[in-house]
């Protein structure tokens, strides 16, 4: 597991038990070969968070996986708003449960690194899901961040009971960009079945896009160059070749 | 050195040169003992991007050291822009040169860790430095991102030279979000002097800010639970306790 860090492989060395979606759970199974292990589903989120947190509580030392970053779309959040909601519904005691977020390398910094350097300019973050986000207020975070010029890093891009909402925001961002603005799609990056694609937005709603995909429009100023795609972050603009 | 993933030690291995801002060559510098080492101030990037891409055209293994992410406002961008610009006015070749982009940590997940999870729904990424980037436009994209309820992580918030953009930033924002909004204020994450703030929106342009601080500004949903800043994804709304 190239991308794991020396702070994570130290607390999956020190849980007792496993907990996560079993994608997951399989790339790191020979790291947690003999411990308890706990896999499940990928829409079983708030059952995995009380599990864990119904573990920890029973005084296991608990490692709750994710792949890239916990903290970005994933399951940091769920297990804060579950003791919340645990808290004020039962009257759990605050603080029972220390809880811990380790960082990652979040999939759209690797996807980045994967097509060039697409991120050296101020960006927006959109997951296309709208199973708990009303569409109106994904197409307005879309309009208003093309509107802006930001580089847009979308996540979940389709599913299998969503077909329609990439197409919608390729249409939306393509009212307020050029065609041929750069966009890279990068598939399961750094797991196995990696995709890597490099297209431009008039011709991108064709692309195969999926739960695993992580897609990346350019600004304004971005560009391909030798089969990378960059922002820049305008230095040679502002000095020349070289200070 | 706890958040260095095994690919970016396995490179570290590899090169002869190591060039970067040495602050961040500080921090590995166990890791690369005997290697020649060329390190560099803060605002040296395209001398550093220079200098890595002349030592990798006369042969040489080279690594570009970059604090967190090297794609988010950092180093792997200006190389490309270089190489680029290089090509275009000298007419070197093509394909001299094989970059590769090894991902990190990015600092707003760091800080994210620290925090709770306040990232855990839609986010904006701005930088306040108005070295390289017209001060309307970041005017803009503020506004626009803090109208579409984006949580916002500002990076570069204060330097030597720039003393006004973080309140006048926080001004910006306070105009679409209560001032009760929480905020989180990282230094330095998982470095030496690291200092974590947890404070809100009204209070935040009094706090101590500089070049290694991140800010993450609440969307309207963040809340604080036992000194944690978190964003639902919105589990519990949707589907109460637990499914």
């Amino acid at each position: 597991v190239a991308g794991l860090s020396q702070e994570a492989r130290e607390a999956l060395d020190q849980a007792e038990v496993i907990v996560g979606y079993k994608i997951y759970i399989e790339q790191i199974k020979t790291l947690v070969a003999g411990k308890e292990i706990a896999a499940s589903g990928m829409t079983r989120e708030l059952e995995r968070a009380g599990l864990a947190l119904d573990l920890a509580l029973s005084g296991k030392e608990v490692a709750l996986v994710s792949g890239g970053d916990p903290g970005i779309y994933a399951m940091a959040g769920v297990v804060f708003e579950l003791a919340r909601a645990r808290a004020l519904v039962f009257g759990s005691e605050p603080g029972q449960v220390r809880v811990e977020v380790i960082s990652g390398i979040p999939a759209l910094a690797a996807a980045a690194g994967l097509l060039g350097a697409p991120l050296t300019h101020d960006f927006a973050c959109i997951s296309l899901s709208d199973r708990l986000t009303p569409w109106t207020l994904i197409e307005k975070r879309l309009a208003l961040a093309a509107e802006a010029d930001f580089v847009l890093v979308l996540y979940n891009p389709k599913s299998k009971g969503r077909d329609w909402q990439f197409g919608r925001a390729c249409e939306l961002v393509g009212q307020h960009r050029s065609g041929r603005t750069p966009v890279g799609i990068v598939t399961r990056a750094k797991r196995e079945g990696q995709l890597v694609n490099l297209t431009q937005l008039d011709q991108v709603a064709a692309a195969a896009v999926d739960m695993q995909t992580v897609v990346i429009i350019g600004n304004s100023q971005s560009f391909i160059y030798q089969d990378r795609m960059v922002t820049p972050r305008g230095y040679i603009e502002k000095y020349g070749t070289e200070d």
